[in-house]
C-alpha cells in the first residue's frame, strides 16, 4: 500500500531488517519498550490479525519471530508477543505487526491502564 | 497432555467453551484483566508460540480470534493479543494460549514493568 511505512520496511525501500523470509520481515522498534524490542510483519499489506491473513502468511511470521527470538538470545529466556487491534488497543501503524518483547521480566500484568 | 489443563479445557473435558473450530478453542480467562478477556488455544498440545505450531493450526487459532471479537463486540473497537513465552514473559500454563483483552481502552504501554 503507498504511503504505508511498513510496507516500505518491509519490503527493503527504507530502514534495515534484521531478518526475512518469504512472505515477512523482522527489524528493530525505533522506540523500544524493553531491552530487546523486533517488530515481525507481513511484507503483503494486511490491516491487522483479522484482516483476512492467509495461514502461510502467519507461519512465515511465526518462522521469523523463531528466528529472531534465537539471534537475539531471548528464545529460551522468555518473550512476549503482542498485537494490538484498533482504537482501545491504541494500534498506531495499520500494518499488522507482532511486538516481540524480551530480555528482561516483562512484567505480569498483561495491560497497562 | 495429561495433567495439561488447557488440553482438557479445549477438548471439552472441562470448563466450558464459548468458541471452537477443527484445531482451537476459546474460552473466558477465569481472573480477567480486561472487561473482555478470552483464551484462545490450540487443541492440540503446543507449549508455546515456537514449538512448531503447524501453519493450519495458527489459521484456525486466528480465526477463533475472529469470531471470538466479532461475538464479543470487539471486533472493531479493538483489542489485543497476548502471547506469553517463557520465564520473562511470565508464561503460567505451558501450553500455547493466546489472550483477547477488550472491551475498554488497554492503555498504550505494551509491558508493565
Amino acid at each position: 500500500m503507498q504511503d504505508c511505512i511498513f510496507c516500505k520496511i518491509a519490503n527493503g525501500e527504507m530502514g534495515e531488517l534484521i531478518y526475512e523470509n518469504e512472505r515477512a520481515a523482522a527489524f528493530a522498534d525505533l522506540n523500544p519498550q524493553a531491552k530487546t524490542h523486533i517488530l515481525v510483519v507481513p511484507k503483503d499489506h494486511y490491516a491487522n490479525i483479522v484482516d483476512g491473513v492467509p495461514s502461510e502468511v502467519l507461519a512465515d511470521m511465526v518462522e521469523a519471530v523463531e528466528h529472531v527470538t534465537q539471534e537475539a538470545g531471548i528464545r529460551e529466556s522468555g518473550f512476549r508477543v503482542i498485537m494490538n487491534t484498533g482504537d482501545d488497543a491504541g494500534q498506531m501503524v495499520h500494518h499488522l505487526h507482532m511486538h516481540v518483547l524480551g530480555g528482561e521480566p516483562l512484567g505480569e500484568g498483561l495491560i497497562t491502564r
